[in-house]
């Protein structure tokens, strides 16, 4: 008989045909059949689901075993039957890194007799044989531990003292029988991978911000001091991660100029991605911002203003980067023995060249970049987003994260691949915790109601946590190009609220919004320059952006995606949604508009209820959480009224 | 880095953390991640589906790969990139059997240099390095074999003497190049199973009999001989399986009487499901029905009337089976020393005793099981109906189908399991070819339409195959105690047209209908008594079961259900559904009442389409199977006409 290692308890009867008895079926959460972790947070329940059957009508009993992946002992926790042989149970992973849960079931043979005699009993049936199979069946189950052992005893005892059954069929004695540790028909699923991270992992808004253009002088290059000066600002702000693209040396050689010109001028200070001089690589600092302690300090003072550093983590070397000369293998050469520079044809980057995962000396190669996230790690970084992953192998970064995480499991990755979406998927159920998304390109409320339902349900949600940016270094799209501050508003609002995680790139906040004709790129890039801004400059959004993280602070429903319904609302430029956090007994409703003029809608409840499970009812009354308003549903629904050019969103705190 | 065994192409590099390189994902058809094999017919396409991908840009390729179980050597058919990273192939296994096929993919190298030559041709920039890449590329990728070999020296040497690159470009070359066995990242995937049947095992119409009620004279116990006497009518009937419950010898101990009385009178000849007497077991046939060489006989006149026997495989022995004294040691005693016979408290079945499977002598038991079933093989018999599986543990079904197929791959095991849903779905999962359903008790239009999309949709269409009974000896449906003859009409079409196999037991075509009050049974059933039947009696509803079998004959759409899809209809006691078979080039739209008086109705084909992948079409044209009337579609719909009195089904071929 064929059996697959993975199913039905192999690991308990291998060689025997007969068994295992149980069908361990349609296991949830659980993603492509175990071959992925499911990702949670420490600390945080995890709901399981199984079908459980066998033949024939026993009474069935299962448990949710789980442990550390490197631990030795199962923890245990009882699973009960909901319907239809879909059994429920959960448990709590302490602390964040890797785990396993399977499932266990068996026949409660205790149970199983004791229903059949009191179906004989009620039906008047002569029970005097069936009582004394029970006696001894109590006799086999007998349990090892002492305090059940002498309650079984004692009623074997008194059975065989006065032949009543009714000994036999004590509450007590169910309980002490249900320790028994013989379960000849045990069978345990396969095991379920299971990934639990920090609460920053399912949410956090996060300030992307260029140290070089963080100085007060303009044209003079910025400095992590003057990054430092402004951490009071972003974390007042509510901001918790402060997002730095690459810190690294900068190529000299083929130089991008102003605007990713081929032409450099003197003084042109080179795409940050271009890394790496004869100075230093991907663990060295540009000198220009300063030196490592700095680079510390400002850690460090992040951490005083409750806020994080995320570092970017770009595989590209420039062709000055020390690599090349101490490992010229790590690089394709071409037949005129020059190094191949990065290209997508016909588009050519010739100011970068890609190591090739590859190559024969591939171990050593993933070794040393893996080294850097680990060089990082030990200057307290333990956030990192990743630039472009879907054009490196997927085995690299399924290896490097379990890597850095087996030594640092707080560590948080998050991928910036914007390509097709079974890549971007296939890169989230591989170990980054948090991924970019199409949320850019998403602008009107079909769309955005299709993707965000598409990415925040099964079976996306296991494993793919959304952060939404509003805009990037290499994208300001289109929507954002005519400079309308109701429409900065909605996009962030639409980003800090559909998600728990987002981020903005700075200069959003003082709506910057100049493209490149024709082009969502941004004129005069900072990637290739140096922007000096005055970051009060009036018409700036920073009161709206501290508005939204406050409200999110203050409101649990907000910092999750795993409750997110989309509500009725008869107006096609305004979307409606309702959030929920049961553990924190909080729900949230949100209209965000699309269009700039006044929206008058009804935004309608229907069937969706709050509150805790058996005590769930409508929402009748929400709390405008800017105005302090509070309004009585009639019918379900309220009407309401958004001027975008005051506010693109209403927000309300709902209760039943 | 942890790898499951399953995925991934471990099998090609299970130690190094740098492979394997494709992601191959969502592979369909492909039941529960492969721990249960899909199930096809033998010589028919198996269309298989998967998300491959790796990082990048490059030019991907894939096969399909596919073989016996049992053999050595894969099979290759070249899969195609449908959409999405979304790959398509396909392959025919040619006999019933095992099957496994797997996927592999692999980086086309020179299809990868080839489209970037050309677009940096076209943009105009120098190719002269990228050409002599070119070279350097399909030296390295040289293929083995002599022809292809020669073309591709041939094109090197050109392109040495020329510098042309043109001599590089070539269709030709690059089909030889495609011959190369070079492909150092070639990723497998997961194996899928698969079990081939035979035709049979999709569609049948099956005639349930009763051989001790055959005779023809009232209160005489029917022969085989009987049996074969009216093996032509059945023929003619257009059914294609004969089943027989047990024919085994019928114990004496605790014998039932009629209408499942416990007191037996004499001359009361027992229930069948009570196997097994002195003069034998489950290989021995009841002294009363003749000899095995008459049961051979019966066979062999099954055979020239196109028609096959299916056995009933009922594991329950009689307490006078010789397997009690031969082996007390498969059954359960009592503290008394008695044998415990069926229960399911509070009912008692005094005349059966269930063999117990989990006893320590198990596997010989199990093999005793598996060696009757062989044994009937072994007079020539390859389909069986098997009773109440559900009651016996699932892997000895598992087991025992294997055992059976691997020495008769043609046997066909129909699974008569009225059970909860997931243990039916589990029955079919394991090797059974066909389930008994719930149809039995679907008797309105949205119960049927739900009920059969269920069933013949994914993930159910894989492995389940419902055979639609419109009685069994258990089973007088309420619906159908009312006797009208519209009603029967109505039940058999709705079988019959919704899946291709069904079954009838005998006595439906005579419209019996009188039940024991109160119950869904058959009063004066035959499981305990012998019946005596004028099967011409007037009334009888013959002539339209054969109609009914003709129609499928005619139209391969109704031997499958795969392709299934019900049709608008406004009418709620009517149903409509086209069904297709794409391959014959057959589609068939049916209309059936559920209710009694004249229903009038719009049968509207909305957007479904029918014909060959890149040609489908609207029906424009449907032609009555019956009356062979034409009508042209207006509006993409008909008004139609029902008056159950007359047929309460429609059938249409359909054209576009």
């Amino acid at each position: 008989m064929r059996r697959s290692p993975l199913q039905d308890g192999w690991e308990l009867s291998p060689n025997d045909p007969t068994g295992p008895r149980f069908r361990i079926e349609d296991i949830y959460p659980c993603v492509d059949g175990g071959r992925y972790p499911i990702k949670r947070v420490a600390g945080e329940s995890v709901e399981i689901w199984a079908d459980i059957f066998r033949e024939g009508h026993d009474v069935l009993a299962a448990n949710v075993i789980w442990r550390e992946e490197k631990a030795n002992d199962w923890h245990r926790e009882p699973m009960r039957l909901h319907s239809n042989d879909r059994w429920h149970g959960r448990f709590a992973p302490p602390t964040p890194g890797w785990y396993l849960f399977a499932i266990e079931a068996w026949t409660d043979q205790y149970a199983t007799w004791r229903k059949e005699f009191l179906l004989k009993q009620e039906a008047g049936q002569d029970v005097a044989l069936t009582a004394r199979e029970g006696y001894e069946l109590i006799i086999e189950l007998m349990p090892y531990e002492r305090e059940p052992r002498l309650l079984v005893e004692a009623a074997a005892e008194k059975f065989t003292e006065t032949g009543d059954p009714a000994h036999l069929l004590d509450d007590l004695l169910a309980a002490a029988i249900g320790t028994s540790e013989l379960r000849p028909d045990l069978t345990r699923s396969h095991v379920v991978p299971l990934l639990a991270e920090r609460e920053r992992a399912r949410a956090g808004a996060w300030y992307e911000m260029v140290p070089r253009s963080q100085g007060r002088v303009p044209g003079q290059h910025g400095t992590f001091k003057d990054c430092i000066a402004r951490v009071p600002e972003i974390a007042d702000l509510g901001f918790d991660v402060l997002y730095l693209p690459p810190i690294h040396p900068i190529g000299h050689t083929n130089r991008k100029g102003k605007n990713n010109s081929l032409k450099v001028a003197p003084g042109d200070v080179g795409s940050f991605y271009a890394i790496g001089d004869e100075t230093g690589g991907h663990d060295a600092i540009h000198p220009e911002l300063g030196t490592l302690d700095d680079f510390r300090r400002l850690v460090e003072v992040c951490k005083q203003h409750n806020m994080e550093i995320a570092l970017d983590f770009a595989v590209q070397c420039s062709p000055d980067h020390p690599w090349l000369k101490q490992h010229p293998e790590w690089f394709k050469t071409r037949p005129d023995g020059t190094f191949k520079f990065a290209e997508n044809p016909p588009k050519k980057y010739e100011d970068i060249v890609n190591p090739d995962f590859t190559c024969p000396d591939r171990i050593a190669l993933w070794e040393a970049l893996r080294d850097v996230i680990l060089f990082w790690c030990a200057q307290s970084v333990r956030i990192f987003r990743v630039d472009n992953p879907h054009t490196k192998p997927l085995p690299f970064w399924e290896w490097m994260i379990r890597e850095v995480r087996d030594r640092h499991p707080d560590t948080i990755f998050l991928s910036e691949a914007f390509t097709r979406p079974k890549v971007m998927r296939a890169l989230a159920k591989l170990g980054f915790s948090q991924s970019y998304s199409y949320f850019t390109w998403r602008t009107t409320k079909a769309e955005i109601e299709e993707y965000l339902t598409e990415i925040t349900s099964h079976p996306a949600r296991d494993f793919f946590r959304p952060n939404l940016f509003v805009t990037t270094p290499d994208i300001l799209p289109v929507q954002l190009q005519t400079g309308e501050t109701w429409m900065f508003k909605s996009r962030a609002a639409l980003a800090a609220m559909l998600s728990s995680n987002y981020g903005i790139y700075n200069g959003f906040e003082l709506i910057e919004h100049e493209p490149l004709p024709g082009r969502e790129e941004y004129l005069d890039s900072e990637k290739y320059e140096i922007r000096t801004r005055d970051w009060n400059r009036p018409g700036n959004i920073k009161a709206y952006l501290k508005q939204l993280n406050t409200i999110r602070r203050q409101n649990p429903a907000l910092l999750q995606t795993n409750d997110l319904r989309f509500l009725q609302v008869d107006n096609g430029n305004v979307t409606g949604f309702l959030k929920e956090s049961i553990e924190h007994d909080n729900a949230v409703a949100v209209a965000i508009s699309f269009a700039g003029g006044p929206q008058e809608f009804w935004l309608h409840f229907g069937a969706d209820e709050i509150g805790r499970s058996g005590n769930r009812k409508g929402v009748r009354v929400i709390e405008n959480l800017v105005t302090g308003e509070r309004h009585m549903l009639e019918w379900g629904g309220i009407r309401l009224r958004i001027d975008p050019n005051d506010d693109p969103a209403l927000f309300f705190r709902c209760t039943a």
